[in-house]
C-alpha cells in the first residue's frame, strides 16, 4: 500500500511540473519544432514490436532493424524479434509506423514527421520515408529509465526542419579517411538529422577516387589511398538509406596538384608535378584556355556522374591566386583575345564552360564564393565561407546559397560560437524571397590536422549543435540548455562507433607510455588545440607528420574548462557569496595546484610530452593564483595592486600557446583577476 | 662537469647490471631466442633513415613505412623522411636492412633474423623478407626513452620461431566481423609474430563469402553480411604483406545450415532450411551419398581456390552427429551397399572424396580431429581440439598436426593457463620425428558471444602470450615475467587500432548511462565473464541478442583481480609480515567495501545493471571479510571457527555466477580464509 501511495505521489508531483521544465528534462538534439507532454509513459519490454506500413519496405525494414539494434544495445533487452512486421498490424505492443510514400532523397525532400507516444502504443507517421528516419532518431533519443525498467514518456511531437540543406563537409584529401570512418560519421549525421554529406574528393595533397577513364589520376595522385568506385557506391547507398544526400566536390581549377601528377599537360605551367606534402595554397592550376581541358573534364564528369545520383555537384573554385596564369604568355594572349580583363574573368569563363558540361549531365553546380560574384546561371548554388554579408549578397543577387562561415569546425572554436551562428538571425530584416534562397549551411571538416584517429573528436559533439541550429526553430537558442543536452548526446553518439571519446584516453595512454593517465588527463582536460590558422606559421608541417601529440589528443571546447569558466562567471555574478561555487572552484584549483609535480614525473619518461612541460607548470601556477584570490574573497580583503599586477604577468605568460595548445583555465583566471582588479568589483562588498 | 660525471656514473651503474636483469627490463613479446646486450645505445632523432637492400622492394618499402609510422606516432618525432632508401646506402644515420631473398609466404618460410643495434648504426638482416618483418617488430618493441629523448639499447638479437604454424582462428559466422576488424587483428598478429590467419567462413549461422557460381549461398545464407571476393583478396594480400598465411575453412559436412538455405537439395533431409539463430550443434548436414554433392563442392572449390593462394585448406569436419544420416533410408542403403559400417566411416568416405577434389586443386586438407583417426593420406593436417594426447596420437600415426586444445580463447580462461599449454612440454619423451610433425598451434576465437565491439578484448592481450608459447624457446616460461611484459604489450597493441582497452570504458559509459563510471569500473575490474560453455545452458540465446551487458564489458583474466590474487599469495608466503602487502590489500578492500553504495545509485537509473546488483553487494561484503581477516592477522589472533564458517558461507554465495559473470575476488578471499582456517597457518605465528 505504501508503495502504491509513493507511486501516486510521484505521479502527482510529475504532473505538477510545468511543461517547459519537463521539456528541459528531454535529451533531444536537435530540439523538435513542437513538443507536447501527455499523461503517463510507454514501458518497454521484450515483446516490443514494430509494424510498418507504406513507404519503401526494404529501406524501412533496415532502418527499424538499426534502431532496434541500438535500443537493445543500450537497454540489454532480449527483444524477441528485431525485424518489423510489414503491413497493417495494429494488434501489437509497440510502435506503428506509417509512411505515406517512399519520397525521394533530394533537396526538396519532406522530412516532417509526427511521433505520438501513449502508454499503450507508439505511432510514427510521415509523408515520406525520410520523415520516418528522422522520427526514429527522435524516438531513440526519448528512451528513459527508472527502477522499474526502461520507458518512453508519453508525448506528442510534430517536427520538421527549418533549413533544407544541413551538411557536413569531410576533406578526405589532406588525410585520407577510410570507409569505416565515413560510415560512422554518416550514422552520427543521421542521428542528429543532418542530410548532406559534402565529400571533398580532390586536393593538392590527394586524388581520392578511382577513375577508369584516366587511371593515372588515382594511381599517381593518391599514394594508394583512394576509394574504389565500388566503395563510392557503397557510401552513397549507405548515406541514402539514412536520408543523406551525397554531394561530391572536385575542386577546380586550383587545388589541383594531384590531378596534374598524372596529367601535367592540363596545367597552366609545365610539369612535372608531384603530390603536395605541405599545407597551404599552391600554384598548380588547370589551363582554362585549352580545349583539351574541357574535353578531359567532360569525359571525367561523364564517368563520375552516375556514381553520384544527387543533382548537385560541387566544383570547388576557391583559392586560385592565378600565379600560373599570370606567368603564362599563351594564357595572357587568350585573355586579351577574349576580352577577359583579369583572372576572375578567366575563372568565370572556366566556370561557365564547366556549367555547360554539368548541365548536359543534369547536374546543378555548387561552388565556393570567393571574391567577385559569378556571372552564372541563377541555378548555381554559392557556398559562403566569408561571412553572412557575402551570403546575403549572393542571396540578394538571386543565387541560392549555403552558410559555411562560422561552421569551420576544423578551426577549433567553441560550440557556443557555432551554435549562435544563425544563417538568418531572429532580428533579420531580409526579404522573404531572399531568406528562401538561403538553403542552409554546412560544417566543414578540413583535414590538415586530423587523421582517422582524431577526426571524430573535431566533428563531434560540436556538430550536433550545428545540426540543431539548422534544424530547430531559431528561437531554440538557450546556451545552458544546449550544453546540457550536448553533454548527453556526446556520449550517446559513441554507440554509433564514433571514437571522439574513446580515442581520447587511448591517445593519453600512448603519450604517457603506460596506463596511468590521471595527471596527464587532468592537464589535457583544460587545454585546447590552438586556433588552427595559427598552427602552421611558418609552414613547417608535412602531411606525413604524426598526429599523436598532446595537441592532437586535446579536444575543442573541453568540458572541464568550460564548466570551470561557468563557475567563475557564477561566482562573479553571485559576488562570491555562494559557498558551493567557492567549494567547487577550490576543488578544481587544489587538484591543478598539485598536478604538475605528478605530471612532471611522467614527462621525464615520455619525451613526447616535453613540449607541454611549461604549460603544465603554468596550470599549477594559475591554480595557486586562483586559490589566493578565493582566499582574499573569503576574507573580504581586496589584494593590493602590485600583487594583482604580478599575478597578471604570470597569467599572461600562461596564455602563450605551448606545443600548439592553449591553457583555457588561464583565460578564466584572467577574467577573475580583472574582476578583482576592477574598482567596482562585487567580490569584496560585504 | 657535474653533468658528465653523472652520466658516467649512470653508465657504470648500468654496465654493472647483470645481463639477465637487463633482459628483464625489455618489453619484448615473444621473447627472442638469443639476446645479448652491447655497450651504449642508439639515439633517435629526426634524421633517422632506413636503407633497404635485397628482397621484394615493394613489400619491404611498405613494411618500413608502417613501422616508421608507428615509431613516429609513438614518439611524436617529425622524421624528415618516412620512405626507406632502396639499394646499398650505408652512409646514413639509421637502420640498414638486408634481405637475402624475397622468400615465400608458405609453411616452410624462413622467419629467422638478426638484429644488431650499436650506438652508431642498426643492422637488420634475414634470409627472407618475412624474417625482416619479424625483426622490424622486435625493433619497434625495443624503443625506449629517458629525459634526453628516445633511444634503442645496444643489443644483439638472433631469433627464429620454435613452431612453424602459429595461428589465430577467427569465426566470422556466429557474428560477422567487418574487414577493418580483421585488418587490425592481422596487424596485431604480425606484431607478435603469428603467421596463420585461419578464417572460419561458413557455419550454421552464416555463409560469409561471395560465391559467383552459387550466388544463393551468400545471398540467402548471410543476412547480407558476407565478404565480397574483392574484400577476400584484399585481406589475403594484407595478411601476405605481413608474413601471414590465410587458411580458409569451409566447414563440412555438418555446421552447414547456411549453405542449405539456398541449396536444400544437397542436404541429408528435406528442407526448407533457414539461417540458424541459436547456438549449439545442429542437424543439417550435406548428403555424402549423392554425386551432386561432390559436383557442387568441386565447382565451389574451383571458384574459391584462386582466392586463397595458401596450400592448406580447412574442411572443418567437426561435430557432425549424423542425425540426418540415421534418419535417411537412402543414406542407410548407400552405407550398406558400400560397406560403410557407421557414420564415421561415411564421413571418412566424404573426406576422401573431398581430398581428391582438393588434390586436383593442389590443396592440402586440414580438419578438426573428432573421434576416430581418419584413414586419409598422411599429408592431411589434423587440428586437435581434444587435448595433447589426441595430438600425440595423430602425430604418432604419421599425421602432421596442430594443437588448439588449451588455446580456446573464447572460453575465458587465464593467460597463465594458455601460456603453460606447451604443445611439447620440456619433459616430453616424444620421438623426434613425432615432435617434428607437431607443426604448432592455433588460438580459436569462436564468436557465439563476441561481436565487432568486443572481439578484440577476447583475443588480446592473452593471444600475445600464446604467440610467445609458439615462437619462443620452451624454457621461456616464467609467469611473473610474462605478465610484466604482457601488461606492456597490452597497451602497445592499441597503436594498431585494437579496441580491447578503449571499448572497455566506452561500454561502461553506455551501461552507466553517463560518463561517470568510477564505481562501475571498480566493480567490473574484478569480475570475469563466466566460462563460456556454462553461459548458454539451457539454450536461450539468439544470435541477434545484444552483446552490451556487463558480462560483455568484463574482460578475461582482468589485471586488477590478478594483482589482488598475487598480493594474497604473497601475504600468505610472507606469513602476513610484509607491511606493504598489508597496506596494498587494505587499500583495495576499503575501496570495494564502499563501492556498492556508490554503484547502487547508478543501478537505480540503469536497469541493464540490475543483473549484477547482488554481485556488487557481494564484492562489498567480501571486502569487509577481507578487512576483518587482515585485522585478525595484524593482532595475531586467529578468528574462531563459527566466524570462519559464517564468512565462508558468504564467500561461497559470492562465488555463484550472476549475470553470467564471476566475482574473482571471492576466490582470492576463499584462499585467504582457507589459510586462516588451516591448523598450521603461518599467518598467526609470531
Amino acid at each position: 500500500m505504501i508503495c502504491s501511495q509513493i507511486i501516486l505521489l510521484t505521479f502527482l508531483l510529475l504532473s505538477a511540473i510545468p511543461a517547459s521544465e519537463r521539456k528541459n528534462s528531454l535529451n533531444l538534439m536537435p530540439m523538435p519544432e513542437k513538443v507536447e507532454f501527455l499523461q503517463g509513459e510507454f514501458r518497454l519490454d521484450s515483446t516490443f514490436t514494430v509494424s510498418v506500413t507504406g513507404g519503401n519496405e526494404v529501406l524501412l525494414n533496415k532502418a527499424v532493424l538499426r534502431i532496434l539494434k541500438r535500443l537493445t544495445d543500450r537497454t540489454g533487452l532480449f527483444l524477441l524479434n528485431l525485424s518489423p512486421r510489414i503491413g497493417l498490424d495494429d494488434n501489437i505492443h509497440g510502435m506503428l509506423i506509417n509512411s505515406k510514400s517512399p519520397g525521394k532523397n533530394e533537396l526538396e525532400m519532406d522530412e516532417s514527421y509526427s511521433l505520438i507516444i501513449k502508454s499503450e502504443e507508439i505511432s510514427l507517421t510521415a509523408q515520406t520515408d525520410v520523415g520516418i528516419l528522422r522520427g526514429l532518431e527522435t524516438f531513440l533519443q526519448l528512451v528513459d529509465a527508472d527502477q522499474q525498467g526502461y520507458f518512453f514518456p508519453a508525448i506528442k511531437i510534430e517536427d520538421k526542419p527549418r533549413f533544407k540543406w544541413r551538411g557536413l563537409l569531410m576533406d578526405v584529401c589532406r588525410h585520407f579517411m577510410p570507409v569505416e570512418v565515413l560510415k560512422r560519421n554518416l550514422d552520427a549525421m543521421a542521428a542528429v538529422k543532418m542530410n548532406v554529406f559534402h565529400w571533398h574528393l580532390t586536393e593538392d595533397q590527394g586524388f581520392r577516387i578511382e577513375c577508369k577513364t584516366y587511371p593515372k589520376l588515382h594511381e599517381l595522385g593518391s599514394d594508394g589511398f583512394y576509394y574504389t568506385q565500388q566503395e563510392i557506391k557503397e557510401i552513397v547507398s549507405y548515406a541514402g538509406e539514412r536520408g543523406i544526400r551525397v554531394v561530391p566536390e572536385f575542386d577546380l581549377p586550383g587545388h589541383a596538384t594531384s590531378w596534374l601528377v598524372g596529367y601535367p599537360k592540363l596545367a597552366s605551367a609545365p610539369g612535372p608535378y608531384s603530390i603536395e606534402r605541405n599545407w597551404g595554397i599552391f600554384d598548380p592550376t588547370f589551363d582554362p584556355t585549352k580545349e583539351e581541358t574541357y574535353e578531359f573534364l567532360e569525359k571525367f564528369f561523364q564517368e563520375m556522374a552516375p556514381l553520384f545520383p544527387d543533382k548537385f555537384w560541387h566544383i570547388g573554385g576557391d583559392e586560385n591566386k592565378g600565379h600560373q596564369w599570370d606567368a603564362n604568355p599563351e594564357i595572357q594572349k587568350f585573355m586579351k583575345a577574349n576580352n577577359l580583363t583579369d583572372n576572375h574573368a578567366l575563372q568565370n569563363y572556366f566556370n561557365i564552360r564547366l556549367e555547360k558540361i554539368l548541365n548536359k549531365l543534369d547536374k546543378t553546380m555548387v561552388g565556393w564564393y570567393t571574391d567577385a560574384q559569378p556571372n552564372l546561371d541563377k541555378k548555381y548554388v554559392i557556398q559562403s565561407w566569408k561571412g553572412r554579408n557575402s551570403l546575403y549578397e549572393s542571396a540578394r543577387n538571386g543565387y541560392r546559397c549555403l552558410l559555411s562561415h562560422g561552421f569551420y569546425i576544423d578551426l577549433i572554436q567553441s560550440t557556443e560560437y557555432h551554435y549562435l551562428n544563425d544563417p538568418i538571425p531572429q532580428d533579420s530584416i531580409l526579404a522573404e524571397d531572399v531568406q528562401n534562397r538561403i538553403l542552409g549551411g554546412e560544417a566543414t571538416m578540413w583535414a590538415e590536422f586530423v587523421g582517422p584517429e582524431t577526426v571524430d573528436s573535431r566533428i563531434w559533439p560540436r556538430t550536433a549543435a550545428i545540426a540543431e541550429r539548422l534544424w530547430s526553430p531559431g528561437t531554440v537558442n538557450d546556451l545552458k540548455e544546449m550544453y546540457r543536452r550536448l553533454d548527453e548526446i556526446d556520449f550517446r553518439l559513441e554507440e554509433l562507433g564514433l571514437t571522439h571519446n574513446k580515442n581520447y584516453d587511448m591517445m593519453l595512454r600512448r603519450l604517457a607510455g603506460n596506463a596511468d593517465i590521471d595527471a596527464l588527463k587532468t592537464f589535457v582536460d583544460v587545454i585546447e588545440p590552438q586556433y588552427t590558422y595559427a598552427r602552421d606559421h611558418p609552414h613547417v608541417f608535412k602531411s606525413y607528420y604524426p598526429l599523436t601529440r598532446v595537441v592532437d589528443a586535446a579536444r575543442p571546447d573541453p568540458r572541464t574548462a568550460r564548466k570551470f569558466d561557468q563557475l567563475v562567471d557564477s561566482l562573479i555574478i553571485h559576488s562570491g557569496k555562494n559557498h558551493s561555487e567557492m567549494d567547487a572552484l577550490k576543488g578544481w584549483l587544489n587538484r591543478w595546484k598539485d598536478n604538475h609535480s605528478k605530471l612532471s614525473e611522467i614527462i621525464k619518461k615520455s619525451p613526447i610530452l616535453k613540449e607541454i612541460e611549461i604549460q603544465s607548470q603554468n596550470l599549477s601556477r594559475c591554480a595557486v593564483i586562483g586559490l589566493q584570490i578565493l582566499e582574499h574573497i573569503k576574507k573580504g580583503i581586496k589584494p593590493d595592486e602590485t600583487w594583482i599586477n604580478n599575478q597578471s604577468e604570470i597569467i599572461k605568460n600562461a596564455q602563450i600557446p605551448k606545443g600548439e595548445t592553449e591553457l583555457l583555465v588561464a583565460n578564466s583566471l584572467e577574467k577573475l583577476l580583472n574582476e578583482v582588479k576592477s574598482s567596482d568589483s562585487r567580490l569584496f562588498k560585504p
